[in-house]
């Protein structure tokens, strides 16, 4: 507060009026979808940003290994760089927007930026996921502040609701679709009644999924995410080891039809439950009623259904990728830190008051879920007794069988689905119901949530 | 930073380490329903509440006129006042929460915390919607700070979303779901095709709406959130005199009914657009298509689905009303206040940088919109030829006619969909064609949103 400055505003802002004379420098690593996204916000709504820190900004290096490509955005050529280590030198610079991805330079970059005593923003969910305690840890050490809102669910507030909107709760439970390339081709599988290969190929088509979609489709990027909304949740830094993960390759337009026919649509979700003094971290397929608020999130968008003991349900939605909405949350967490860089103190990251080894991650064999079974059994007399008989020994009941095709003495589906029972137990009846002579394939589990 | 406090933990979470020594010394005013689930939340989760704010809280006032009542909580009988002033005036006390509502004492109660120095904290959407200018002077007068998360769909952190979250963003516009009362009385009226009155019966009997329904149910509550949230899109603060507002008393099951035969569902919506130079605010029934996210906003839940130039579409769910959904907003502010306070510094409250002189609000005459038209006409041969003859010459094409009833020489319900139209055009026509021989009743218009 100790000066004020006024900028003619051209609109629609009034002139601004900065309560700090202190210009905010940025240095943006990585120039590629996300960044050039950052650069075009920062351009089209600078005023506004601005106003929102109460400080000017200056986007000082923009730096990446192509400074060549037409990116369809104009910057000064003097800002251009290829020495991501000048950004991160350079005194001038208050804050450090890593948007490069991966685990190798970006965690150089963002260890230096912090030691150097710069404020750091990534979008950077794999390396939070993967080396989150190192890097909350420097953090820690430096006093610094990093903000990573850009890191899960694109332009969705969702780190900022866990962390602050929703303070005051004790979260119960979380349920993502917080991968929008799997959500996709669920959805067309879905709608169009495809394959799960054609509905890839139109994800890859549109640039929903990459040549190589493991990620995305084995649900890693959603466990990533996973993995820092639960440690959000529970203040403890989690590691990828304590997460259960499973993709959606195995499920066929058949199961979405069957599904459906039971009144559910198939996600991809990551969950996470608290209860009885342990945590839940699963990704995978999950059966939904069709009249549960996340059954209607379509297409590549993302959201997460968080419910707190104070607050109860909530939903958040929105666009989880791209170059825009990414951005969005990226410079959302600008205005975080450049108002307390403006305001001459530093923005306490007080999220990870928990050490890890005080929050006990329940072993996937332990969880209970009510489960949909699709057995592909030949069709003759005593095969349905046959394998309720090996579900009854281990106490799973069914509470609905479905069998539409029938062939007689061929291979056909055969859908249960049972009522809450423990995953060990299933998985036991399933290993001996698939060596049964009248069992052809391994049998298709989906876990079912309500 | 002047001292470590370590208090033992009894968990979930670790022993926390404050990062000041500073009390936070809280003021309560207002008992009530939200009261009490404030006083329940800070009891229930006081610990991790410190964690956050990185302080220790003290509860040092519950006033209210009453209290003598039991609420089913307990407090310490040396807190209770029923001098409201006293708190005000009590020079430790840091933060005023106000929860009495109403635009009287309420008013006097936050402009004399104000200037004595204390932050406030308000769930009053009322009194900010009625008297914002004054408010929001008086907090910038004296560098205070006030917080109101819980003034707008209670427990969502949706003024949060637009302040920080989306705060990169132009916003384009804004629908909601912002009054459960009605939110439950439409959905009543359409799952299980009861009349309005009924509907309305059960929402009284659940204790969804007061014996008096009519800031409910005539769309002021709803106005009152939507001026909040728009003054939060724009930057400026609007009056209630700025907002179009119509309610849903004229809504029958038959209209519901008709509506879904065109596939669309009807929800009492705020809307906020910002297109061409001018905003447009508005509360009133509306036909959304059953696709649309908001039409699985069921019960008395609310949402709002806000548009941004960067981020496009998000939306934001959850209970807007109640007990400990909006204590859970409440103390959310508590935990942003208070960690402003521990670390020494205001929390700036820059939201409303812009003059309300220097934003057009469309009237709203000028908007336009589809419409859903229900005549009630004769059922005599020539009747439509009247009517989209007086249509056709105020420029009103119709896309979809939908006659159910016929009863030869009767009056009957005809309905019709238009395509985009002038709202000056619509009622132009409307009036020429209600006083029509063959029209018995006014007509009922409902606006229509994709």
């Amino acid at each position: 507060m100790n000066g004020v400055q006024v900028v003619g505003g051209s609109n629609p802002l009034a002139p601004t009026i900065f309560m700090s004379m202190k210009t905010i420098t940025i240095g943006l690593i990585g120039f590629g979808t996300i960044g050039k996204g950052v650069v075009k916000t920062l351009q089209a709504n600078k005023e506004l940003v601005e106003t929102r820190i109460g400080a000017p900004i200056q986007l000082k290096w923009v730096a990446d290994l192509d400074i060549t490509s037409d990116r369809g955005v104009k910057v000064d050529p003097s800002v251009l760089t290829t020495d991501a280590m000048q950004v991160v030198n350079d005194p001038d610079v208050d804050v450090v927007i890593e948007l490069i991805g991966g685990c190798g330079v970006a965690k150089h970059i963002i260890l230096s930026a912090l030691r150097n005593g710069k404020s750091v923003i990534t979008a950077n969910k794999a390396l939070l996921a993967e080396h989150g305690n190192e890097i909350f840890s420097a953090v820690q050490a430096v006093n610094g502040m990093i903000a990573y809102e850009a890191s899960v669910c694109g332009g969705i507030p969702v780190i900022k609701a866990l962390r602050e909107g929703l303070v005051a709760n004790n979260i119960q439970s979380m349920y993502g679709i917080i991968n929008g390339t799997a959500n996709y081709i669920l959805t067309k599988m879905t709608q169009d009644g495809i394959s799960y290969e054609e509905a890839l190929k139109q994800a890859q088509s549109l640039g929903y999924a990459e040549a190589d979609p493991t990620l995305d489709v084995e649900g890693i990027d959603a466990a990533h995410k996973l993995l820092i909304l639960g440690s959000l949740a529970t203040g403890a830094i989690f590691e990828m080891r304590d997460i259960y993960i499973e993709g959606i390759r195995n499920i066929t337009d058949k199961d979405i039809q069957y599904a459906a026919e039971f009144g559910y649509g198939v996600k991809l979700l990551g969950i996470y439950k608290q209860q009885a003094g342990s945590v839940e971290l699963r990704v995978h397929p999950t059966l939904l009623p069709e009249s549960h608020l996340l059954s209607s999130v379509m297409d590549a968008y993302n959201a997460v259904f968080i419910t707190g003991d104070i607050v109860g349900h909530t939903m958040y939605y929105g666009r989880g990728a791209g170059e825009l909405p990414t951005a969005s949350a990226v410079v959302a967490d600008l205005v975080d830190i450049g108002r307390s860089i403006a305001n001459g103190k530093g923005r306490h990251n007080n999220e990870f008051t928990r050490d890890r080894s005080s929050v006990v991650v329940r072993d996937m064999n332990a969880i209970e879920s009510r489960y949909y079974l699709r057995f592909s059994v030949i069709d003759i007399p005593g095969v349905l007794g046959q394998i309720t008989g090996v579900l009854g020994k281990y106490r799973i009941s069914i509470s609905d069988v479905y069998q539409k095709e029938r062939r007689k003495g061929e291979f056909v589906p055969l859908v249960m689905i049972t009522h809450h029972a423990k995953e060990q137990g299933v998985r036991a009846a399933l290993n001996e119901i698939d060596q049964l002579d009248v069992v052809k394939d391994k049998t298709l589990l989906i876990r079912m949530e309500d």
